[in-house]
């Protein structure tokens, strides 16, 4: 008997629902773009905002607000496994094809790394079993290297070498267990690699501490065997006020600094996209534009709020450019959407963690079936190819063969070009999104 | 007589002056850390903002709002004239040993380019005289590939790549141009480089154009051996929704990809890093560590507005971290401190051009003698080698030497590794930093 | 023959059409909560976007971009004869019950007001002829008192009383039009009615003397019968660092302090909500709750942008909640729905104008559509009086009737009161708004 | 022996010191404008972020960074007493006349309100001997209504009225504590008085609870003789997405819509009036305009960090403008500066606390130093009197004594008034400034 084993699972009930446990969207068999569903979507839940997260915020002053049986446990490992029970529970409740952790979200951490290992091993042991008889599968892994005191300076770029070396070891523990769950990718989430003032702050050595932190990953990954992608997941601050991987632009930057960009490739963030300033379709066709595609963490902004809300999608209109950035690239392959989502702090019923999910994954569900549809009536991309075939005439050939500022000057003097604005018809495009919207 | 020509010249009269046409803290002469003021600060008017703007905005409906000769003048050509003589009047009153403009700037667009490359021939012959004459450098030239109808998508990034030719041949006039006024540096800013939507835009293919553009103007730089430096001005947004230069670190990345790095440097302005969501120190410390710190763009923004405002600098205390960053990588090279910045709108008297850059020269000066005095200190310097001293440990060598996952697992379980945070002194630092302010 | 004399009208074709001028959501005549949807809605149109901008920015330096007749017609009183044509043909061609102007939208100004007025009455009588002769109507007249370098530090709250007496002479003048043509209502808009720096301005004073002037609009509007009603549009910034219209909330406290809370009402745009820090619901539930609900300008505002950008609405699941909330306080009554919104500088082409017009009507359409299914369903509204069903009970309505401290305190001590927190439910609430979307 | 008690008194030494333990421009028997800076200035610390904050952050998942012995002592009134005897020896070591708190943050809750309170007591009957013996005063007192589950959705505008109730009978007895503490000031502080979501939101319901709360706060002042002033403290975000008491301006008119314009003023935080899109100067001319202004809560944010950040302040010259402001308006009455700010999170050790606080009140004292002899100078007090010299003459009079449009609009046309702008001159108002600075 966990939080979830009483909740009867959640089906697809079509689109005149009324069952709040119902999806309406997300039907994971039906076929579109010769995939399902769920093989187009790939979601996932997270461990660390369902499981782990007691409902405070800095004005709670560490008062839990959520009740869940295992946060009453005083035996930390038997919470662990109340806790793993309710969540596999979860997932087969919402019917999710897989699950993300960090190695603290499992398992307590303990006196020493080693033990903090065994625990690990002895949770993740008895997940493995559960992945296998619920048919839940790992989308990915990863190391909290951010929650623990001694990393409030960073973990691979701390001035403290020794908390280097403690972050490696536990990214190969985490990293070799995501190999064994058969993980389809291995993430590093960024956590307080970045600085809170430049006075204290050596940037370059710490980037470089950085960037052989990452090379030593890859060496690792390469080492074991391990077939899944690496991925960074870009985001501008907070809790640092400066983060190392800003945007999806800044790390590729600096996965050429160090000779990574075809190692790793990153996890866009919805809300982590916009404080960066920038919309989620810009990080996804940044990332697309760049070869970095690799996955999503899915969820919404508050757009008055400048902080990671990390709220569940509820607008499907506002994620199709982004859905159909993916479809244009081919849609995941080794990623997925992970509901980096939380539900609000007053929503402290288990049912509102299981709604929270329903209607995050409908959204995600419409905005694919509406891009997916706008996609094979080809309406936008006739439109850009027309926009740009000027590129494909002799002058835009010549050009990008490598014609230098002489031929051109040249050419525009002689022939006294004089080329004329054209509408770029972005009203038009975007009434033609809501065609299918 | 220009509109300047009577004005008397700015003099230094130290910090008591209450004479509002009087340095208190520039000394040109002074000297600090082995240099004179003048030859560290390398300050610069911009022709931009001081003669070509009329104070209108985008509720003015295009109503000019200030008086200048040269506005009312029919005859274009002859309002160039009137504008360049009051132009070197100004640098000449104020005591500035350079310059920056725009082609369009200081000659008026003609029907055809050969026309329009004619009378920029005309206005920067009399302009080399007034440089010899008065003694004004050139800290700058750049092309104007934004305001003509023909640039509204965008110059190398068009969709149609007869603009594209056509911003070639402009800058390569501008180029030569600032070759044989022996600028220091040429500038590409990138203007309408970006997208209002990604619905018509092909990102990839626009990056690789504006890549291969910047290889061009290298190209062209050697060939014909300009030995000033290529400088890219990053901005993050305005005019268009996107600029591709959205910061240094996406400028470095762009650079790695099209094999620039080593050839373009980045020019630094002060209102672009906070509208990018970063601190103008931020922007010069991430260029000096990634070997980009090219020149700045002096000014300000409005912490409470979203667009650039272009302020003159007022707050010595809020640029000594940059200008510190600036003295740590070994003060200005090719670059300056060019005023990007402009009066307000009701600020229409010529007195208030003049004033405004008084406050901004003083400002400037006031915190790099601030800068100068806390880098001599080492006070900073210190603590910040403190800071990371462990990192010349062993341990910490053989990090940086490649130690790898499996290697600092060993060291940590075996030695049971469990390093304690040590205070990061933030506060003690800002303190220190106003021991010098 | 006009510029839009040609094209057809558009027309509601429904939900499958895929016309680019056709209508697929707004059937004015579709019945729903009683009304048409054009009686819902009271669609309008400006003049100032649509028929007076050229496509200039800060960047273009002045140089017009869209070309349409008008513009190239030297005689200002011709030139305003044809966009006036033009514009009453394009309000046909959309089928707009109504239209918006400023005074010098419409006319030119001459050198003097007496001549300005002279050439406001010549146009506004070819005007009133075709209101009636095409059935438009008009939503609301303003004037113009931030175009013209007089109004550069204001009007109203100007330094120098001439503006002001000058601003009260032309506002006097529209709203007699305004009367004239039966206006619906007269919006007082801030324009530049705030300040750039504190340094210079006495904000007490220049409050006063707003209060004042708006005091002198009302009673000008008893005085001549005015039966329309006087609306305020709130703006936090842009043209001025600072507005005193900054939102609806010190709207109310400026009403309140002038005595003028139940004679004017706000015009609520939705891109200045935003600029605010205010979701577009907010304003609009808060002028409800405040009993100042009057007006809506429709447009949208893009996320990663600092300023207006006055976009059209294209995300009709983003505007249901604040439909809703016009719908729960009995939707317009003087109001409407005025397009402030322009299209994109890159869309040239006339027909863009009505694309985007047509893409925006059908989303305001669709939109409240949904609000009103969602409205009739009553979930919403009766999950909201179940969460606050309490209130109802003796406790809560003691309090409302005075309970004070002391008895309050008393209750607590001697129950032990120690109520517990219930769901807020959010997530279950916002499926169900998508329930309607 | 408490954590502070070894540590030498912070006191004056001159500009010069480098002890960073001393003072450089806080020297609190300097007179100036005819009172010494500590009775300008009235600082005071704060108990919440100095003694109760654990370091922890949305990242740190609760677990707790800095070490206090108070946090290690199970018996949480030992605790409370161990706390207490380290913030006065606090207290003293920096020579601070005043501090605040918040019940719950000198004493622990305990299991009913009952208890709560006599914890309270037995606290604050030390903390009252202590504060003879020390001479420290109260500058304002506060309740918690925001950590406990129970105000998760509010206090007084709680769905629940018995939270209206809990939060009431808490007020009352801190108000009590605050009058017998002979405190300046009683604050009331939003806390989670908004909204998360207007889905399941009744705004005016809640607006007028808030607001009979508030009139019941002041009865009840008047009831027990507090001769203290009541402050709001506005915020405009965090923890909720929308607080009521949003800026200055909101507040007035809330105040005004309850008749209590009179009774409460406000107490301003810098980071606050950041976060509402005001500058901290804004916020003070705006309530010293209304009539509303009380006390200052003295911090600073970060300008990229869209939340509430507490940091120390830091930069003198950006002070000025809102200390000239305090200035004009007469200085604080009943207010004070209290530092409701917070070392950073790297900041572990308590010699960090004294230095953060050394550095903000030699922060604030070198600013109102500057901002005095900026006042006593007259400099920007004539040029605004200048500026609007015209509303002395016979036009400006008619107008503030209510001449109406039909007047003006006759002046303006017969005299064919066109009045001319005249330069606002804010360049040379800012370095006006920085003369001073």
């Amino acid at each position: 008997m966990s939080l979830f084993s009483e909740f009867t699972p959640v089906r697809y009930q079509g689109p005149d629902s009324t069952d709040p446990l119902s999806y309406r969207w997300y039907d994971p068999t039906r076929r579109v773009l010769g995939k399902t569903l769920e093989e187009h979507l790939r979601p996932a839940a997270c461990y660390w905002h369902s499981f782990c997260w007691h409902g405070e915020d800095v004005f709670s002053l560490g008062a839990p607000l959520f009740q869940r049986p295992w946060f009453d446990e005083a035996d930390a490992m038997k919470a662990a496994r109340l806790k793993l029970d309710a969540a596999f529970d979860f997932f087969q409740c919402l019917g999710l094809p897989f699950w993300c952790f960090h190695d603290r979200d499992v398992a307590p951490e303990g006196a020493t790394l080693r033990e903090s290992n065994q625990r690990l091993d002895v949770i993740l042991e008895t997940a493995a079993r559960k992945m296998h008889d619920r048919g839940v599968k790992l989308l990915w892994g990863t190391a909290n290297l951010f929650s623990n005191p001694r990393f409030m300076g960073g973990a691979s770029t701390n001035p403290d070498p020794q908390v280097y070396a403690y972050a490696a070891a536990q990214v190969k523990h985490v990293l070799e267990w995501t190999h064994r769950l058969n993980g389809a990718n291995y993430v590093l989430w960024g956590g307080r690699e970045g600085y809170e003032t430049l006075l204290n702050t050596d940037m370059r050595r710490e980037l470089d501490h950085y960037g052989r932190f990452l090379a030593s990953v890859v060496e690792h990954k390469h080492k074991i065997g391990f077939g899944g992608t690496l991925l960074i997941e870009p985001k501008p601050k907070e809790p640092t006020k400066h983060q190392y991987d800003f945007d999806t632009a800044t790390v590729y930057g600096f996965l050429r600094r160090y000779g990574l960009e075809r190692e790793v490739k990153v996890n866009i963030e919805v809300n982590h996209a916009t404080l960066s300033g920038h919309s989620f379709e810009h990080e996804v066709a940044t990332a697309c534009a760049l070869g970095l595609f690799g996955s999503i963490d899915a969820n919404r902004g508050d757009e008055q709020l400048g902080w990671d809300t990390d709220q569940f999608p509820n607008n499907h209109v506002a994620l199709i450019p982004a859905l159909l950035e993916v479809i244009r690239a081919g849609g995941f392959t080794s990623g997925g959407m992970n509901f980096d989502a939380k539900v609000r702090r007053q929503s402290i019923d288990a049912q509102d963690l299981v709604e929270g999910h329903v209607g995050g994954l409908d959204t995600l569900a419409r905005a694919f079936l509406c891009a997916a549809q706008l996609y094979e009536s080809k309406a936008l991309c006739d439109a850009r190819s027309q926009r740009y075939a000027g590129w494909d005439s002799e002058l835009g050939r010549s050009i990008e063969a490598g014609a230098g500022l002489d031929t051109l000057s040249e050419l525009v003097l002689r022939h006294g070009l004089d080329p004329k604005p054209q509408s770029g018809r972005q009203e038009r495009l975007e009434n033609i999104v809501n065609r299918f919207a």
